[in-house]
């Protein structure tokens, strides 16, 4: 054990020399490296380390954030906890989040594999360009997280361990317990919006009581309902893309929740870069072209989460909920199938309740996203986020009645159309 | 710490004299107590310890269970549990689990007030004798202890780290998962019956796919809804009473499940008792009067739980649900009741749905209860057990369905009438 000390440029290669699949996948002599910080120095030091037989990423976790001007303490146990969730998304799901070369929870420091030529997935849908396979790869890595990680699939002492290694991640969930659920619903200090234009609708959002009964609703799920491992934080900002390849990092937020979160989160995440689309593509046609793209991936996402968690349903059944001895056994398989579609149904529920929140605490809340932060005119960004507003409540309050995903598309292209009932059909 | 040793009446005064809380409680020489094991011998070693200053229990934990001829082993760490629970239920609602005077974790051991003159409650109600307050005693307990170990109460740190500990106690949980949700709905091993009589109405339960299939979500929310800490095991074994008094013992169960579950099981425990009354009250007058005062205990456990929780939501809603920043201070007091009685409806499904669920295994599985397994004739007994089958089932399917605690009374008046359809009334 040695004492916590961040790494620098300079110190990172005599320090990590030692490290032998490091060494092995940088090659040559350490004095050779060349090394770059590239994390953006606000929560995490990030650097690429490049040598003659390759290049690795050594991340390593900061003792605070500065997301608000003064420093916000955050403890260093979150590598600890990115790291573990790192082995088993890849695990459950191999080759979608980076491949862990070493740990080192002392120095809150992890060496993993650097994703190139891949960069983040949110400046990718604010160009325009698409990313094939996109909803299926995340629609497929969402289930089979869910499903491998949950009372379905694991060992039940296994999960219980897991459940309580990932209670320990307490500062990472009270930022989401916060900012997510409950400051975007009053006027929270840390909060701020595109004033005045969004004062109006703001103001009837905060006087919807049913709207923030359903918030604190969800918010319980996400303290209790302790279903499958989550990534935590499934953003735009936590993919990074290929035009053909999709990955994702970061998950150090990670947590036991429910299934629906992560989708649910990534979902509402589309649906605000639809509705951001008219600002970063000029040419209304361009611009309808690719907010189809967007929804198709909704749509992907949705439709490969149910028929991946339906396959595992039916291959991978191993753990203690809904054993085949009380359906398959007893020639009911029909009645296991019943199980899975309900189960889904409520997952369906529950996606599109977070994707709601979501899309409130990032117009309303402290972290906004970039699709609409980078509109610089007010008058042009405040109906834009109002629209992924109203989307997003009627998202939550009708989440139980919305019969289907393509249900979940017509509201969206109500939405885009600036249509302020939603669920109804376009023309 | 010292190996783990049973203790024997004649080792146990040498043994623990060195503890003062015991010595002051007990009082005299060691040499002087007298000692007497009065555990059933299967789970665990029970000692009252008497001296001239008084008495106390001395309950060690073994590492086996002898309920089916062969040994099964069970973790001594239950003990561990078991003392968690009761100091936390002790916070919680004051008086009402025997006070701990000393734990040992090595030996599994734990010192505990002893309760006199109070007896089992299980045997008071075979003999249709009353118990002053004990429908609002358990629902306020089930209340203050479900509202103050949650997420509406508690720090959330805190509350996590009590999630961590208690996911610990895997062993006990699967027998839950095991016994209770799964094996009474399919012929497993350790089953039992009472046959051939109630093997038309078991083969009926078995080929019924929707009741097994709520059967597992409600397993799902055992093993997933970390809502609160329940005692996991509350049936009318786990409550000892005098006329007046009511305490409750043997928390070794105990785990974060949901708000409903201990309510749940009790409440199925009371209306058992109730169809098994008349092969224990000959009289037919005297047996409808005590199954009126039983089903007076159902409806007080559940409107005190309820009235209860909602004081407790006014007064001492501190933790990070539904915080009063969203509603009372934004001059929205309507909303925040709302919110608690669309809480409540869910506990109060969720209660219906756990106590269907024991009246199952209780009749079909391992573990039987006394009211019907004391019935020696099996022609006597199969009916009224099939009550409480049909019972448990219409509370499992219909349990979303079911207005109030009123409703659940003419239910279960309609079932110990002979009345076949279930949500009917009488008369």
């Amino acid at each position: 054990m040695s004492a916590y000390t961040p790494l620098t440029p300079e110190s990172l290669p005599q320090r990590l020399a030692g490290l032998s699949p490091m060494a092995r996948a940088v090659g040559g002599p350490p004095e050779s490296w060349r090394v770059c910080e590239v994390g953006d120095g606000n929560l995490n030091l990030v650097f690429i380390v490049e040598g003659p037989a390759g290049s690795v990423i050594v991340k390593q976790a900061l003792p605070y954030i500065r997301l608000v001007g003064d420093s916000w303490p955050l403890p260093l146990k979150r590598a600890y906890f990115e790291y573990n969730a790192l082995i088993r998304q890849d695990a459950a799901d191999p080759g979608i989040v980076p491949a862990v070369l070493h740990f080192d929870e002392d120095q809150a420091l992890i060496v993993m594999e650097r994703l190139t030529p891949h960069i983040i997935l949110r400046g990718q849908t604010m160009a325009g360009r698409k990313v094939a396979g996109l909803g299926a790869t995340m629609g497929r890595f969402c289930a089979r997280t869910a499903f491998r990680r949950s009372d379905l699939a694991m060992d039940p002492a296994q999960k219980k361990a897991d459940v309580a290694l990932f209670s320990g991640n307490v500062e990472l969930c009270d930022i989401t317990e916060k900012l997510v659920f409950t400051d975007p619903y009053f006027a929270a200090e840390m909060n701020r919006h595109t004033a005045p234009q969004l004062d109006p609708v703001v103001a009837e959002l905060r006087a919807d009581t049913a709207l923030k009964i359903e918030a604190q609703h969800l918010k319980r799920a996400f303290t209790a309902r302790a279903e499958t491992l989550c990534h935590g934080d499934l953003h735009a900002g936590s993919i990074m893309v290929t035009g053909d390849s999709v990955r994702v990092i970061d998950p150090e937020f990670a947590f036991y929740g429910p299934f629906g979160f992560d989708i649910g989160m990534l979902v509402g995440n589309y649906l605000m870069a639809c509705h951001a689309m008219p600002a970063h593509i000029p040419d209304p046609e361009a611009c309808a072209g690719y907010q189809d793209w967007l929804l198709g991936v909704v749509r992907d996402s949705w439709t490969v989460f149910a028929d991946t968690f339906r396959d595992l349903w039916a291959r991978e059944r191993t753990g203690i909920l809904y054993p085949a001895a009380l359906y398959e056994d007893q020639g009911q398989p029909g009645a296991s199938a019943a199980a899975c579609d309900q189960l889904l149904a409520e997952i369906f529920a529950d996606m599109l309740g977070f994707a709601g929140i979501e899309m409130h605490r990032r117009i309303l809340g402290l972290a906004h996203v970039a699709e609409f932060d980078s509109i610089a005119d007010p008058d042009r960004r405040a109906p834009l986020e109002e629209r992924s507003l109203l989307l997003g409540r009627d998202l939550v309050l009708q989440r139980h009645r919305i019969a289907d995903i393509d249900a979940v598309l017509d509201m969206a292209r109500a939405s885009q159309a600036g249509q302020a009932a939603a669920g109804q059909k376009t023309g």
